[in-house]
């Protein structure tokens, strides 16, 4: 088997070959630890690699499988974590070197559940400094690099996991989602990124930036292997008190191909804000595909969509600010400036506007639940824009001069608040090459409903054949 | 039937004369109002009394019953209820001359259960402005005055419902507690007080004071009466997102008479702080009375308990802040001198340091929950004085001075941050005849076994059958 087929194999794809005994976790773990060997030196994916452990655990797995102990779909796949899930014995930075030498004694829940699944840790993740921020900025452990286009941003925080599962240096990656940090370095890397619903994945283990925003959820190739993860890391954790009792499904079952009388609501506010005419009219393309697959496809209107960015950004201001107050004290000079600053700034918002910004919140979580009552789905972009310089703190759209961070958080944040699941899934390209991402946003607990559209969508596209060309 | 005995009497005793046709309605609610009339220039408990509504409500009652539709044990049965509890077509105050004409169009949820179930309104009842503090201040309706002595305070906030209640003015008052609201008027007047857990009452349509900690609960002669009053108001509201959807069980089922076995913790850091030696000793023989009578009393530790002034204050503060900040500013000068000092500080307090104390009682809670491995309940004084004058801003305890505020909430404040259930039942006097509570906490949604114990402990003492001498 080609090394390099291997590494952009889906885990739906490797499962088959490990299990059959065609592929060794062994041979895989070695294809993957050569292709991160190549690439890394362009794309500073991982903070820290594990080559040592993973292929120890290779051998273990293969020890298993012809022991006849298979596991499932994720025994001996590859898999790299953000580095802010804590693992046991493997130092987890949080993307920050005042925690350089922080070796936590426990897996977090994710990290186990995948462990207890067969899947192998390759490695920890390049991220910004404590999650905070999806720009080109803010890196204690480097730059992180679109594989498309090293010029340009992976998009972040959990910018390691989407370079990373884009140039095959893993099978499944994971990051966390606070105001985009999963779906935007997956639309801007092209690949498949899942924000669950709030409270499916434990964050037991997981540094916060803003615990009532934060979501962990996967970042991978196919939208199989997004719903094979989360069959692995979906469900109630005692440890995480926010985690659902709810029984979790095969989310694989829900992957039927069929999007026959789903109804998908446009929402036209996505339309109204900034907004890169090329990828509008990729966005479209896609939904008019939807529409010819046998969607009912509508405009809704959100109007609330505009007070996303106050809403979220007051909460998430003042959770990170509260979290890391003790450590801006004693170590402040240690923060790259603009997290520090905005940190700092956080510490001066009043409990009344954060407890304001809370109860606009429900409101605007009810009016979205209210567009569920006529459609099944909303629809929009992932992204406003691809992925811009890496330096670029503004960037044109159309006319306008915008801010990097609120045009990439622009359309991610709205899900953030309400807390249901949200999808990005490649779409497209622009000329000049870059991913374009449609982002499919679901009911409470419906990820079968977005896994659905996104996996019918997918299967109709040529994209997901596509790879980056480093 | 003598008057002053149909208003002294339980609901359970009226309901089954009102069931047998015995005692009409018309006959209760007159005697009531008589009762009003005789004691009211005295204990300013209402602020708006409904003698036509009731009368009216009564003849309907009455036909009802003579027609066979007997709607159950409150049928019939005069109620009052604070004024922040919304009442259709009746001005609800809140205790503030600002709301002084407004009349809400709908009932809240307690209201129209009660009204479901048959029970008469009386009228709504004297409280501190907005619900702010348990002293003698911050009234734009008048003094409250304490049955058993006028010139000592009934404490608050919902003191009217206290007064009411204890002078056989209401069967059934309704309180609001927040940081001891329902409990303190209860000890201090002599009557039990029932803070049930959060989000087994609705609170739709109720004025908030601090929405994560406000609790509507039943303020009655009689243990029997809270477990009547709860399983009429108890249970899932779609208006209040924060109540159970769990079933609601008969809590007069639960009221067994039989403490036997029954493992009660008497924490011990409730004795280290200020504690009027007399109550104290009145105290320890009530849980001496509870041991003779089969319960199994141990000593427990809860640390944190020190921490619930501060827990609570920081919460407390933050909210109320958040929920009046607009009239605040539009209408400043119509606060109360202290409520609005406090409202207006509490307008510094910083999204961090509302954030961290709310992680501060998720420990705390955590701590009081492992308590609940080794014992069923939790008592202790309700109070560490009897009633106060009424405007002590100081009290003397033993050798110390301190706030009436503080002391009156020591006791209370704690399971508004844990949630959990909480029962004031007097327990004895004072030797100058001022009531003394003994308050009983259990698990979240253990009611029942709250009740239980402090039925049968009232069930074994001569209390229940004082009187105050107004």
């Amino acid at each position: 088997m080609d090394a390099l087929e291997l590494c952009y194999m889906s885990a739906g794809e490797l499962s088959s070959l490990i299990r059959d005994r065609q592929v060794s976790p062994v041979e895989v773990i070695d294809a993957h630890l050569y292709r991160i060997d190549a690439t890394e030196p362009t794309l500073n994916s991982f903070i820290t690699l594990l080559p040592d452990h993973a292929r120890e655990a290779a051998r273990r797995a293969e020890a298993q499988i012809q022991a006849g102990n298979y596991r499932g779909p994720l025994h001996g796949v590859p898999v790299g974590l953000k580095d802010l899930f804590n693992t046991a014995g493997v130092r987890t930075t949080s993307g920050s070197r005042i925690l350089d030498n922080f070796v936590p004694t426990e897996d977090c829940t994710v990290a186990s559940r995948f462990q207890q699944a067969g899947a192998i840790l390759l490695g920890k993740l390049n991220m910004h400094q404590f999650a905070y921020g999806p720009t080109g900025e803010n890196f204690d452990y480097g730059h992180m690099h679109n594989p498309w286009n090293p010029e340009l941003v992976t998009g972040g925080s959990s910018g390691g996991s989407g370079s990373a599962a884009a140039a095959g240096q893993c099978t499944i990656t994971m990051g966390s989602d606070t105001g985009g940090s999963v779906r935007i370095p997956s639309a801007l890397c092209g690949i498949v990124g899942l924000k669950p619903t709030y409270g499916l994945v434990s964050r037991a283990g997981l540094t916060p930036l803003s615990w009532c925003l934060d979501h962990p959820g996967p970042m991978v190739r196919t939208v199989e292997d997004a719903a094979l993860t989360m069959n692995v890391i979906a469900g109630f954790d005692p440890n995480d008190q926010a985690t659902t009792t709810r029984e979790v499904p095969d989310y694989t079952a829900a992957l039927s191909g069929s999007v026959q009388g789903l109804r998908i609501g446009v929402v036209k506010e996505y339309f109204e804000a900034p907004l890169d005419p090329e990828v509008e009219s990729v966005v479209r393309a896609a939904l008019a595909q939807l529409s010819e697959m046998g969607a009912i496809i509508t405009e809704v209107s959100f109007p609330m969509f505009f007070d996303s960015q106050a809403i979220s950004g007051t909460i998430l201001m003042s959770e990170a600010a509260a979290y890391h107050r003790d450590l801006l004290a004693t170590d402040g000079d240690k923060f790259t400036p603009s997290v520090r600053l905005r940190l700092e700034a956080g510490l001066f918002v009043t409990a009344a506007d954060y407890l304001k910004a809370q109860q606009a919140r429900a409101r605007f979580n009810y009016e979205m639940s209210q567009l569920f009552g006529d459609v099944d789905l909303l629809a929009g972009p992932s992204e406003p824009i691809t992925a811009p310089p890496i330096l670029a703190s503004e960037v044109t759209i159309g006319d306008q001069s915008v801010g990097t961070t609120g045009a990439l958080t622009q359309y991610t944040r709205p899900y953030n608040i309400s807390g249901t699941p949200a999808i990005s899934v490649p779409c497209g390209f622009s000329a000049e090459g870059m991913p374009i991402g449609l982002q499919l946003a679901g009911r409470p607990f419906d990820e079968a409903t977005v896994l659905r559209a996104a996996h019918a969508y997918e299967q109709n596209t040529e994209w997901r054949l596509k790879r980056p060309p480093i």
